[in-house]
């Protein structure tokens, strides 16, 4: 919002702030001539991912931030006008960001937007308008590869799911020991923030963690706590072991 | 000096287009009041090259676009408010630009700059308010490490001149046959476009060329004729095997 009131007015349809961006917005409140509505499919710190797109007033082009679940699983292409994602979390390394419009979007560009943010040029010049990062793109095109030899998005969704379910289930089978942040409709499958009964309790989760090779699960420092990012990159197997060590943990702490 | 019109007023202090950009501007029209005096070190397709700055009305910021030559030369850093090269040239990968911005340049971003532009957070933030492109980041810093380990840049911009004096000498010793664009003194060390005594000869000698593995040496686009680009990268023996095969072409052709 804060980049979008630069170039414009804003407003917010929804704010979930004062339960803690715990679920998906209840209510949205539209205004039916927007330039467009747009929303984060998945949020990272807190957790909470749109698994179906809000629903913008008849005309209102929808958009959206795709990028912490881009390529995590299927998405309904033609209900948006325009999706853009940053490639660093699952669709390859970060420098480069993958952008899909409706050709009617192109045509509003802003005309004081500096020309590297104006895909308007970008698409007439096949991406080649400046000199790209070529080795960005070149990694990107292997991750695609990759992902359909997968079997595509389905079965990556299925992988996804399989290894959200392993550490949802371990948290709420702890008996209120671990305590997610998000609310089950909202649950993300790529970001699982949970808490420990006491900050000191979580420092050496952290800790022991480490050390059996559990690695980058302190939570974002604005909110605390841990958090498992389990992008595609994660296998079922590590989402096995982390399962494992803190059912272990649990018992020896608990 | 297009994208700088979207954000405020812009004036050419030369413009050399009449002689077909050959040379360094003789007289600058400077205004005393402008915000900054810009001006590109090394310009890629004609071959033109600053060895030594504009010099800018009294309190007026020098800005520089090095983009094709950072690293292949030692610079004056003290003579510049604000230099900014994308790497993709000497310092690293495409995808990433080196900005060297005086303190006193980072209070002067205009409100309504999208914050990836915005040099002040990008500062602030010790360029990491947004995920950063690492890779190239890495890469770029294994460069510097290689420069360094060359002797720094004293002793790249010599290496730099004895590749730029083979070829530049393969031209003037060919009695007309090749014919070099810009004037002498303002010789670029990084490219070197030259023609040939007609376009059917200088296809016929990018095809020889590249059958010994000289390759890329077709002008650009928008002006034709032959173009030898010798960054960092290229190395001695590759500008002499050049200087070689111009000779032995032109013995055949001339």
């Amino acid at each position: 919002m804060k980049e979008a009131q630069k170039l414009g007015t804003t407003r917010a349809a929804a704010n979930t702030e004062a339960e803690g961006f715990k679920g998906l917005p209840e209510k949205l409140d539209l205004d039916p001539k927007a330039a467009y509505l747009h929303f984060t499919s998945n949020e990272t710190i807190h957790g909470v991912e749109f698994f179906s797109e809000p629903m913008p007033p008849a005309g209102v082009p929808l958009v959206c931030d795709a990028s912490s679940d881009f390529i995590s699983r299927p998405i309904d292409v033609s209900k948006y006008a325009l999706i853009y994602a940053g490639a660093q979390k699952n669709a390859g390394p970060s420098g480069v960001v993958v952008v899909i419009a409706r050709d009617d979007m192109l045509e509003r560009t802003p005309a004081n937007l500096p020309v590297m943010l104006d895909y308007k040029v970008l698409a007439a010049s096949g991406s080649l308008h400046n000199t790209p990062p070529c080795f960005a793109i070149y990694m990107v095109g292997l991750v695609l590869k990759w992902a359909k030899k997968q079997g595509g998005l389905t079965a990556i969704e299925k992988t996804n799911r399989t290894k959200a379910d392993l550490i949802y289930k371990a948290i709420d089978g702890s008996g209120g020991f671990y305590r997610g942040h998000a609310k089950p409709d909202a649950r993300s499958i790529m970001n699982i923030p949970f808490r420990l009964p006491s900050e000191e309790l979580e420092d050496t989760f952290a800790k022991e963690a480490k050390s059996k090779d559990l690695i980058g699960l302190k939570g974002h420092r604005s909110v605390g706590g841990m958090r498992a990012s389990i992008y595609n990159a994660m296998t079922v197997e590590g989402a096995q072991e982390l399962a494992k060590f803190m059912a272990e943990f649990q018992k020896k702490n608990g």
